[in-house]
């Protein structure tokens, strides 16, 4: 069993951290509601993450916005499936689209967090990169886990939507052109901005993520979930993770 | 590499995680110090998961309460040494004790985090599972980091400062004899009560931290650092991961 997926989807700890990062976000949320923020935390298109700025609120209605996968459904059905060292094929994992969703269960405190969000009168969107041709199973799924409702192309933006791919960014200011975003949640960094593909290696992503113009807004607007099992945060070999001032060998 | 590690050690992702909660954590502290709490976060000794019940306040000072490793302190060096698939042996982890601080580096977010609680008069006390024999070197690492001061059986507590070994609901309520615990961090559920060794299996364990009278407080008091790379989280089969209802196969 892949240590990671022990964590994710059996571990008592990665519920709690979940939790967490559902209470802190519901937490700052009926906050910002309380403050009438001038503007939002999605990035303007111009901006870079050494000067992030944020589109503007003017009087839009407020939203949040959120990846699916591991963000508000567990796939427990697709890693159970590659718990065994299958390799990702993407024909499989789009079937599992469409077919797999009577085994996702909603991540630890999604349910609660989307149910008080909607209480305080913010939207909730969902930015997923499920194929748009899927859309109707995709919406199956977050509605039998209590997460929706979601709409396509009003509350549910999805990869085909748009010429981008799987980038999201364009879709963000798409929605920010609606609405006052006054939080994001995401499992991966392009949850937030596509300006984190940039950096080449895991150490300037890595720095990207914890530079100071950044920092201040993981937990202040934008929340990450756990994710040890998938996706960009599991690159570079021993030497990028561990560089030669990171070895210790015991003395003899 | 194992990813937990790549996640862990070498992720923005897991950067960004780290700094959430630190950020989370200042921010629900700045609060709790004005509202002047009559309680703080450390369970009684008789309360239970299910009906928790706190330390009193009355006019103790505040002060928060943090295990070191993977909580604090990133341990590359020993991981390094770990990553290519040597077993865990504690003679070795309490070489690393000894030896190992000059491959650490504080947690992403853990120095401001820190430097922060203690501008609002908050004390920092770390409770951790390194051995009272190695308290020198640790002392030495904990302030390498920045993190520190740190002064044995006044801000530092560790196996073997009581006989009740990995325990630490004893030294927790120690430190609460003196102070308003008003936050504890750690990476471990046992970080936060030792009542969470009781369940037997993943499931059980991960109900527990779900369950209603806990969930509150992830977040709000008690506060989770990711660790997909060892310890309490890292448990369970395949059939305890993926239970029956968790299992997708492509339709033929």
């Amino acid at each position: 069993m892949p240590a990671g997926m022990q964590y994710l989807y059996g571990s008592g700890e990665a519920a709690a951290i979940s939790i967490q990062a559902w209470n802190a976000l519901t937490g700052y949320v009926e906050e910002r509601v309380r403050q009438r923020p001038v503007s939002g935390v999605v990035l303007e298109e111009d901006a870079t993450l050494a000067a992030p700025r944020f589109a503007s609120c003017d009087r839009k209605p407020y939203a949040a916005v959120f990846d699916v996968d591991e963000t508000v459904l567990l796939n427990r059905g697709f890693e159970y499936d590659a718990a065994s060292g299958r390799p990702y094929e993407d024909a499989r994992w789009r079937a599992y689209e469409i077919t797999g969703g009577t085994t996702t269960v909603a991540v630890p405190g999604a349910k609660a967090g989307i149910d008080a969000l909607r209480r305080l009168g913010v939207t909730v969107i969902f930015n997923s990169n499920r194929a748009a041709a899927n859309v109707e199973a995709t919406r199956v799924a977050i509605e039998r886990a209590g997460l929706g409702p979601a709409v396509h192309g009003e509350t549910l933006f999805l990869k085909g939507d748009d010429n981008t791919g799987s980038l999201k960014d364009a879709r963000r200011w798409r929605i920010a052109d609606r609405y006052c975003v006054i939080a994001m949640g995401g499992d991966q960094l392009g949850d937030f901005s596509d300006l984190f593909n940039a950096p080449a290696t895991p150490a300037a992503r890595r720095s990207a993520a914890e530079a100071p113009a950044v920092a201040g807004l993981w937990g202040r607007g934008w929340f990450v979930l756990p994710n040890p099992v998938y996706g960009t945060a599991l690159k570079g070999t021993l030497d990028d993770i561990f560089p030669a001032d990171a070895r210790w060998a015991p003395e003899p």
